[in-house]
C-alpha cells in the first residue's frame, strides 16, 4: 500500500509542513520506501518531482520540506510497490493532458483484473494497475464529453461516479486534480481537514514539530489537506467512508 | 531567446557538471532569468523539475548541480520570455504522452503566425509559441503514423523533416526526446560534443571548474551533450548549421 497527500488552497500556500509529515512515512515511520512524488500546480502549470528512492533518504524530498514553494493544488504519493517494479515510470503521481489542462493522479491500493480496462488513445507507459486505471478514467472522460465541459466540476463528478467500479476490482483510494479541483475518493482509508481563520497551532503526528498557522496565514486563507492517515495529532480530521468521494475547489469542500 | 541543454548517454550518467554551466547563464553569466526546467529519463519514466524563477537563484537548481541523479536522456531549458508570460505553464520543457511513451520538448527561438498550426487533440495549456509548435508536431506524428512505429527513429526522422517548416516561421532550435532518442534541430545556434574513452579533463566556460571525466567513467561510456553555446572551453564542439538536424541514440550520434 501507499500513502496519499493532497492539498487544495484558495491562495498559493506552501506545503513544507504537511510534506514533512508524509516524508517521514517514506521509510522511517512508515514502510513506503519504493519511491515518492509531488506534483504541484501554479495556475494551469504543473511540475512533478519524482524519485524512485525512499523519500526519507531523498535530498530532493528534504529540500521540498524546507523550501517554501507555493501552490493552490498539490498531489503527493509515497509508494510501497505491489503492481509494477520500482522505477520512475511506475512512480506516482502521473500527469496527462486532456482538454488543454494537466490532470494529475495518484492511487493508493491494488486492483485485480485491470488489464482489460479500455484506455483508448491514453496508452499506459509503465506497468502499474494505478496508471492503467488513470488512463481508463481519461478514456471514459473523453467518451462522456465530446468536448471539454464548461466547468470541470462535471468531469470530476463523472470520475467520482466511476470510482465504485474500480473499487470493485480491489482497493482504490484516489486523488485527482486539474489544478483547480481536487477529487478524493475513499475505498479504505482517507482523511481530510480544512483550515481557516481563526488558525491555530498544529502538531505533526510523525515528528516532534508544531506550526502556528496564525503566523503564516491571512484571515481569508482556506486550505484543505487530504491524507491517507491524519498528519497532525491535535486537529479534527474528517474520516472518509468506503465508497465516499469528496471534491475540493480552491480550498473548500464542495 | 533561451538556452537549451540536452544529454544522451548509453549508461545512466549524472548531469551535475553540464547543468552547473547552464545554471550560471540563468541570470548570472546570461540573461535567461524567466524560469528553467530539467526533464530527465530513467528507462521509460521521466520527471521534470521546473521553476519560473531564475535558475541562478533557485535552491532546487542548486541542488541539481550537486546531487548526482543519473539519466540516459535529459532535456533542459533556461528561459528568457518572449511569447507567453512568466509562469509554470509556460516553462519548458514540456512533456506529453504518445504511443505509450513520454515525449519531452524544449524550444529556443520565436515563431510568428503559429496560432493557425493545427494541434488536433493535443490542445495547448499555456500561451507560448513553443508549446503550440510541440502540440503541432505531436498532431502531425499521429496523422503520419496510424499506430506507433516499430522503432521511434522513423518518428524522429519525420519530426526532423517538419522542422524547416517551423523554422520558416521564425527561429526554431529544438530538442526532443522519448528517453531513447534525442533529436536536435538547429535554426540559428546549437553545438554538440560526444565524450568517449579516452576521457580527459573538461573545463566549464561559465565558471572556474574542471572535471576529470576519466575518474567518473568506464571505458564503455558514451555521452553526447548538446547546448546552445559550448559549455566547456577546452573541448571540440560540433557547430550545427542552420537547417541541420542531428539524432542521438543512447549517447551516439546516429
Amino acid at each position: 500500500m501507499c500513502e496519499l497527500l493532497g492539498m487544495s488552497a484558495n491562495v498559493p500556500t506552501d506545503f513544507c509542513f504537511s510534506f514533512k509529515g508524509l516524508r517521514e512515512r517514506g521509510g522511517k515511520t512508515g514502510p513506503h520506501k519504493d519511491g515518492w512524488g509531488v506534483a504541484f500546480y501554479q495556475g494551469k502549470g504543473v511540475t512533478t518531482f519524482k524519485d524512485p528512492n525512499p523519500s526519507y533518504q531523498s535530498e530532493i524530498a528534504r529540500l521540498l520540506t524546507d523550501y517554501p514553494i507555493k501552490t493552490t493544488a498539490l498531489v503527493a504519493h509515497i509508494r510501497q510497490a505491489n503492481s509494477g517494479g520500482i522505477g520512475l515510470e511506475n512512480t506516482h503521481p502521473f500527469t496527462r493532458t486532456l482538454w488543454g489542462r494537466y490532470w494529475t493522479y495518484a492511487h493508493n491500493g491494488q486492483l485485480k483484473d485491470f488489464a482489460s480496462l479500455p484506455v483508448g488513445q491514453h496508452q499506459v507507459v509503465g506497468q502499474t494497475d494505478s496508471e492503467h486505471a488513470f488512463c481508463y478514467l481519461l478514456h471514459r472522460l473523453e467518451q462522456q464529453f465530446s468536448q471539454a465541459p464548461e466547468d470541470n466540476k462535471a468531469a470530476f463528478e463523472f470520475v467520482a461516479s466511476l470510482c465504485p467500479e474500480l473499487q470493485a476490482l480491489g482497493v482504490f483510494n484516489l486523488l485527482l486534480s486539474d489544478g483547480e479541483y481536487l477529487l478524493a475518493y475513499c475505498s479504505t482509508k482517507l482523511h481530510w481537514v480544512t483550515r481557516r481563520a481563526p488558525f491555530g497551532v498544529a502538531r505533526l503526528s510523525d515528528m516532534d514539530l508544531d506550526i502556528d498557522f496564525a503566523k503564516e496565514t491571512t484571515a481569508q486563507d482556506v486550505v484543505s489537506v487530504i491524507a491517507t492517515m491524519p498528519l497532525t495529532s491535535n486537529e479534527q480530521w474528517q474520516v472518509m467512508q468506503s465508497g465516499q468521494s469528496q471534491l475540493f475547489y480552491l480550498g473548500e469542500a464542495v
